[in-house]
């Protein structure tokens, strides 16, 4: 088999860790796979480098910016090779631009164009352990680029695309995807099997154990993940299609997001254009907004609009927000900050019927009261009051009889 | 003027480092220049990533060590460009391979083949000052190189050659080139002026200020020098060709080495070939062997061979010497490492009369032995024994008149 395995921050955390890396990586390809290694800077040092340029500046320029913590990742790329050499395997490491990753110039969020990956897999030939520095890439012009948070992630997902690698092993500090967060619920069961679509809802639910655009791009391409821990042998949870198995299971997992704020617009005159001119001016502001609820009035006249937005860009929303109150004669706007969102992920909803009733009345039960809804083919989230999301977490688990043996 | 500033690890230690030298580019640039920075990695990092890699392997890969070892500077160059920019100075970092710096493969001790800098270029017709990270290149096929301790002054001459700028200035955290070391002869005077031949000699005898190849470098492309501190405003040391007023000085400097031993083959049969042999043995080990001499013995059949050798690579020497003394039929060997060497240099030597005898004269009535004597046109140098280096240096910057203003 041909295995990627990409190691992340904790994972190569210390010298000792990065040894530990090294036996489990000369162990795979002892096994007789062939193996290409991908890593993330050593946890600690992007944040270090991060600290560093704000001490100089509150608005470092996006390209210096790139330049300084793409260097995180050679360092844990040169010394992995020098680790696995001292083991007697072959290996050679290589940096975003050596590889091959192309991307577009959007500096410090860069999006992959394309892979060459020649240097990578003419090392794989000659019987050497490719070792790449993740997270960068360049550009046509020879900018060197990140890829964002994570960006390590979608650096192993696109080198298994390119080099169509048989699995995609993600390494992190966690024993895969669990049904919910084990620190709300103790009885939180590791998944053996996730599909791709339920991973990038829990992704992009903040489950921060795969970065989303690393698992669109899996999805996209078809590369099967597994989300592991470095620091066991256990087997982890497998990222994959969609198949019959897992649509017998209602619900996969429960998550939470803490970190949204709402605003509701008041009586609204009801006129078409309306919403597009409101969230045309946030997204503007590079504002991403989540969930939006629009009520009618009963007197179809006016309407009042909610929409969550991320708590750090709430500041910045609300004066976008006030400016377009005045210009639509609204009657205001009110802010909730302490609100939560609480979500149920599955694909066997597609085919199982009365998945949101028993979602509704489970928190009804415990008297929560929803403030918002809003569903898509295998997820429901509501937005509740932020003090009840321990509470909605667990009952939601075990209303769903996540805590049982799947 | 175009001015090449290169800042060494003590002048870009900290945050606060980085901003000051970034206010002195900034003044350079508002006085009317164009300025191109060269920058090394703060001080302490590039050995904070090499005792990593010794952690890993004793003997770790040359090519992962450049890769590993080429991130300091990076990460100076980015942070640097960064606190211009927030000086509201444009500025853009550039990395060895994007100034295109090309070198042979020689990985750690690569060497420079030419450099095409069309981007720095580029950079100055916009009006940018371009920060350039030191000490690293790139091969034709693409691989990261470094050039050796020191290899950020060889940057920094090399780009002002290749840019054809009319100052190259090396900040560092001495005032410029002294008639000694201060800490030996507190009357020690800062020279305002030295010629290339003369800063080789300095710099070959272990005077820390200036890398020996960027020198070759400087006067091969007659380029400029200044040697300055970055914690002061004083005008430094300024390297250039040999001109009519240099030789009005007999003797611009004393320097000392105690990092030599030295090595004796007693009793060589004297036959053609013999040094040859010897020497070419310890070459191949890579052991730079400095002074070498042979003194004929009275009846013309055999010979005593002493030569010097770095301290570390003493006890490798002696191994390849016993096994020529055996193949020879030479008496044996001794070993002296309680020597050390001083130097007189100048160039005004050439025109001078008179001068060795004087050194043996001074060194003389101070009863210290000479051991060896090495001459050239602008240097003779007397390995003396180690207890005296500083009676010797003292005693010869008084003798020669250094003390007193030049």
């Amino acid at each position: 088999m041909l295995i990627v395995q990409k190691y992340g921050g904790t994972s190569v955390g210390s010298i000792e860790r990065i040894k530990a890396v090294a036996e489990r990586v000369a162990r795979t390809k002892r096994d007789g796979n062939d193996v290409v290694v991908v890593v993330s800077a050593m946890a600690g040092e992007t944040d270090k480098l991060i600290s560093y340029a704000r001490e100089i500046s509150p608005s470092p320029p996006d390209r210096e910016m790139d330049l300084l913590l793409s260097s995180g990742e050679r360092i844990s790329a040169a010394l992995t090779a020098i680790a696995l050499n001292e083991l007697g395997v072959k290996a050679v490491s290589f940096t975003g631009r050596q590889v091959g990753i192309i991307t577009d110039k959007a500096h410090t969020k860069a999006r992959i164009e394309r892979i060459t990956a020649e240097r990578v897999e003419e090392a794989l030939r000659k019987g050497f352990i490719p070792v790449i520095a993740g997270f960068q890439g360049i550009t046509e012009t020879s900018e060197v680029t990140t890829l964002g948070r994570g960006g390590s992630d979608l650096t192993a997902v696109a080198v298994s695309a390119a080099l169509g690698a048989d699995l995609c092993e993600i390494y992190t500090d966690v024993e895969g995807v669990f049904t919910t967060d084990p620190t709300i619920v103790p009885e939180a069961r590791k998944l053996e099997k996730i599909s791709y679509e339920e991973m990038l809802e829990l992704a992009s639910l903040g489950a921060k154990v795969l970065q989303t655009r690393s698992v669109e791009f899996a999805m996209k391409y078809s590369v099967p993940l597994v989300v592991r821990s470095s620091f066991s042998d256990k087997p982890g949870t497998l990222v994959v299609k969609e198949d019959r198995d897992m649509e017998k299971v209602v619900v996969s997992g429960v998550a939470y997001d803490k970190n949204q704020s709402k605003i509701t617009i008041l009586s609204v005159p009801d006129r078409p254009g309306i919403a597009a001119r409101l969230f045309k001016s946030i997204a503007d502001e590079n504002i991403v907004v989540d969930m939006i609820v629009q009520n009618v009035s009963s007197d179809g006249k006016a309407t009042d609009i909610s929409f969550t937005v991320p708590k750090p860009d709430l500041q910045k929303a609300v004066g976008i927000v006030e400016e377009i109150v005045k210009e639509l004669g609204a009657k205001g706007l009110s802010v909730d900050d302490g609100i939560a969102k609480v979500s149920i992920i599955g694909v066997g909803m597609k085919t199982h019927s009365g998945v949101a009733a028993r979602m509704f009345e489970t928190l009804a039960s415990h008297g929560i009261n929803i403030m918002m809804i809003s569903t898509s083919e295998i997820k429901i989230s509501c937005v509740i009051e932020s003090k009840y999301t321990e509470l909605a977490v667990r009952a939601l688990h075990d209303a769903f009889g996540l805590s049982a043996q799947g």
